[in-house]
């Protein structure tokens, strides 16, 4: 048995799209139904009342196109609307800060573990909540870096800028003792070659795009909903406004292909 | 014939205090009503029927506090929506643009001006058009700068990274040889230090809050509209939604005095 329903993945913006990338190159057979909300983008300043309402919105325009799990690909959406996305969609969701805070709690010895996210992210405490879960005694710093996105969206990957601001933002976790930095955000994967070059002592770095793909790979054996292992995997992206330059920036630095964007507007 | 109620201003969030610090210095005996609608910031993605649609609501706001004059200290409202206010609204309404177009001109002695502002300021090209209006011979370079705006909100109004940033986006204009350069989004004036500091030649800067503060001047006295020499105006700062860390940022660099934030949620 097989099933070569799309995976729908959906974000505030673009950003997700690190998540598409880590999907693609896992699961090539897999086709995958990206919706990133550019419209209202960004989430992280609005109550969590809104980001449920969008979210369901969001998770609803892609199971019109018959998705058979939904990932969401976005840290505000993953901290704030999970559960109301399981009570409403009759199919498997993954976000991404579970399957992050597993894989740090993996990679930690010193159990001491960095987080770094946008201000709304770490404000609501949802990486902490998630590692202290697994493990009470898991110490955890967490560290906002507004200007990051901005940078990211910029372009500015490789810039002697960003890696000013990554050393400011993350030398306080260093010093605190960190062994393991989770990113936090689906933007920071873009960044991982500058991170790793900033960090000069043996952190982990663990890409919560990366392990949210794990994540999806195990759930989709464990119910039965691979596609076939020759079915090449399609990859649709649509957007419910206009993109902005950040869309040829993710699209060149993940070097992912897709054709026309699709756009959908909002109900 | 003095005239106490309160000049209305508004903004998409919270740049626009730079517009009021310039009216306090000016105009110390008028009032001042500001309105930031931080729930919808930013205005710059929006398309031009709801930036227009966002100002009437907001001016509406406004009206009802028995606003004398609108004062729109946004860039973004100030390109698209000044012909929409004037229909609806039966007071003296002045934008940002006009008056530091006109403070370019009379600034410049090459008739080369640089305008720098937030992507969306410059694709309007609202600059250009009125200082062409003005003068169809002058030579108008833009740049948009579309990390200051995250570096003032993040409060790095004095640091290397900005100024770096700063240097980055301005080379091209010096290169190309503008004498003037103006200040193009109310966010601007609180770099005008490090920018100062940036720009070793003899550059003309133009603040446009400055200058909208002096067309508003001009504007009162033309139409009998100034409050009493003696009265001591007040200064009200109400925002649609819960303000961020900027608001702190602003309050502290403009060195504004206000009391309790009021929050006017939107109709």
């Amino acid at each position: 048995m097989s099933d070569e329903r799309p995976i729908g993945v959906f974000d505030s913006g673009i950003g997700g799209l690190t998540v598409v990338k880590a999907l693609r190159d896992l699961l090539p057979n897999e086709s995958i139904s990206y919706l990133g909300d550019t419209a209202r983008v960004p989430y992280g300043p609005k109550s969590p009342e809104t980001v449920q309402r969008y979210a369901n919105e969001l998770a609803g325009m892609l199971m019109q196109q018959n998705a058979k799990a939904l990932v969401v690909a976005c840290n505000t959406v993953s901290s704030v609307a999970l559960p109301t996305l399981t009570k409403n969609f009759p199919v498997p969701i993954i976000g991404v800060i579970e399957p992050g805070a597993r894989a740090a709690m993996a990679a930690t010895r010193n159990h001491h573990i960095g987080v770094i996210g946008t201000r709304a992210t770490i404000r609501s405490g949802a990486y902490e909540r998630a590692l202290r879960a697994a493990d009470a005694n898991v110490q955890v710093s967490s560290q906002a870096c507004p200007l990051l996105v901005p940078l990211i969206e910029e372009g500015l990957l490789y810039d002697p800028v960003t890696e000013q601001m990554i050393l400011r933002y993350i030398d306080p976790l260093l010093a605190a003792g960190i062994d393991t930095l989770v990113l936090g955000c689906t933007h920071y994967p873009l960044l991982t070659g500058a991170i790793a070059r900033v960090l000069k002592r043996q952190i982990m770095i663990v890409d919560s795009a990366h392990n949210c793909a794990r994540a999806v790979e195990e759930m989709l054996d464990q119910q039965g909903l691979r596609a076939a292992p020759l079915n090449s995997g399609k990859l649709q992206v649509a957007l419910t406004d206009a993109p902005d330059s950040f869309l040829n920036v993710a699209r060149e630095a993940l070097q992912l292909k897709f054709g026309q964007i699709e756009l959908s507007p909002l109900p």
